[in-house]
């Protein structure tokens, strides 16, 4: 499996809840942190079970799946509900193809900062 | 030039604030989005003034370059004085390798939802 198709099938066995199928995509040891929670899950069965029992009705759709050797980037969008969010992900491969690490970023609406009005539109 | 060359010298001439240097990288209407405010700027010298303006003394580090055609994922780690975050950034591009789009993401830290301490460790 190249690391493009790695990628794509992460974000499809999520989509499903297919957790036998992401267990097979991931490295025993595997490693998830979120830095902006300075979190980390250890091991494929506890990122299994993170995921299982996320909650809310969420909702992924793909925006960029960019890969190249033993990295995959993906730039996600997240529906819960009425809510949208975009996620950053980078999936780090092992040499067989197993994802090793996998560093989620969920970015936050936030007000601009005031001084580059001039030089911005707002959408 | 590939566009994994295109990602790392995006970085180096932000990096070494050579303006010139970056425009010749843009397409004239390139587009620059930070989905978190909702902000837009259009134009090559709107967006390269908006970065020979920004203030504070930044500091860019590459975690991530992976590129794959048209499609470059950045992970960047920004220093200013002590303080340190993340980006994540998606460059598109043209044909001819020059950047038509600019994608930027600012994670900022949070404090961890509760349920899933179980899982987690934090560092």
């Amino acid at each position: 499996m190249s690391a493009g198709q790695a990628g794509t099938t992460y974000v499809e066995l999520l989509k499903s809840r297919d957790w036998e199928g992401l267990a097979a995509l991931l490295s025993p040891d595997v490693v998830y942190e979120m830095p902006q929670t300075r979190e980390r899950i250890v091991g494929l069965e506890r990122f299994v079970r993170f995921n299982a029992e996320y909650p809310g009705d969420w909702h992924l759709s793909v925006r960029r799946v960019v890969a190249d050797g033993p990295s995959v980037a993906l730039w996600l969008e997240v529906a819960v509900g009425s809510e949208r969010m975009d996620a950053c992900v980078w999936l780090d491969l092992s040499a067989d193809g197993l994802i090793t690490r996998i560093t989620d970023f969920w970015p936050e609406a936030y007000e601009p900062p005031a001084g580059r009005e001039h030089l911005t539109e707002r959408w």
